[in-house]
């Protein structure tokens, strides 16, 4: 049961969009950049990030959600979403996504916790100062997203189906901002 | 030293969004939308649940530059702010802004740490969905800058003098995005 008013059924995020749209398409934009905009991560790389930080953040909503909508992009090889949620280390990922993720743990705990070493090894991996801000901020916006969907107890779906259907419209809405239904 | 190649003696958030203007747009506007948009909260308020968000995450660029802005905009009243950082519930603040500030503090830690019992103390106050809503939303986005500004290391002043100056600029300025100097 949500602790405001927010329209009954609709879940997560979607609910407080449209109970305060003001905010709420800055939100919605600031997803569309960060994880549809052009970059040299894929969208499902990208989208593994956000549910990797979600579920260490124990938000089901947006863990499930964004896991779902990962599996969507990483098509054949959706199973490494699992691998990654269970293990990262011992996924089968590129070393180079694992040094990101690695970041993106560290953020999820607190922006000090990101030491000079945990930078070096990404770069060592390849990986370009866009990639490393992008990874921190995508870090940092679901550390956001986690606290603002929890905090307010929004409506969390409990079957996987629904989730299902929920990553198959992120990957085909790309993120636009929610309209109320008549 | 910025982990990645940041505009150099650009302080923060700054130059974040100098470095990745498509990102930063939305922040900034969020913020805006956030700290100076209509509310029935003050700006002063609003400011020192930031501020008080930031203290906790031990994000010091945020919680001096937030508290700057907050001591600007209590005026006569500007000790409360340092007396919040103190110790919020013995400062001399409002019932329902303390209820508020334990909201905050409880998203600060994780979303589920707000329970039933922390918004009816807050509504016993006289506190509206909107004020508690974007009580939880202003914490969660705190929680995000913090994040993003430590993550990455940016630089951080270390002189009150120049928090001082932040404050009042953020005051006037209204969280316009920054334009690169030329």
């Amino acid at each position: 049961m949500p602790y405001i008013d927010l329209e009954e059924g609709v879940p997560g995020i979607r609910s407080l969009a449209l109970y305060r749209p003001e905010t709420g398409e800055h939100l919605y934009n600031l997803a569309r950049v960060l994880l549809r905009g052009a970059s040299t991560l894929s969208e499902g790389e990208r989208e593994l990030i956000g549910a990797y930080v979600s579920y260490r953040n124990n938000c089901v909503f947006c863990a499930n959600s964004h896991a779902a909508a990962a599996r969507c992009l990483y098509g054949d090889n959706e199973q490494l979403v699992d691998e990654v949620l269970r293990d990262m280390n011992a996924a089968h990922i590129s070393d180079k996504l694992k040094a990101l993720l690695n970041i993106a743990g560290k953020v999820q705990i607190l922006g000090k916790e990101v030491k000079p070493e945990d930078v070096a090894a990404a770069r060592a991996q390849g990986a370009t100062d866009r990639e490393i801000h992008d990874t921190v901020l995508i870090a940092a916006t679901f550390s956001m997203f986690n606290r603002y969907v929890d905090g307010l107890a929004t409506f969390t779906p409990t079957d996987d189906e629904a989730y299902a259907e929920m990553g198959k419209r992120m990957v085909e809405k790309n993120y636009q901002m929610p309209v109320k239904e008549s």
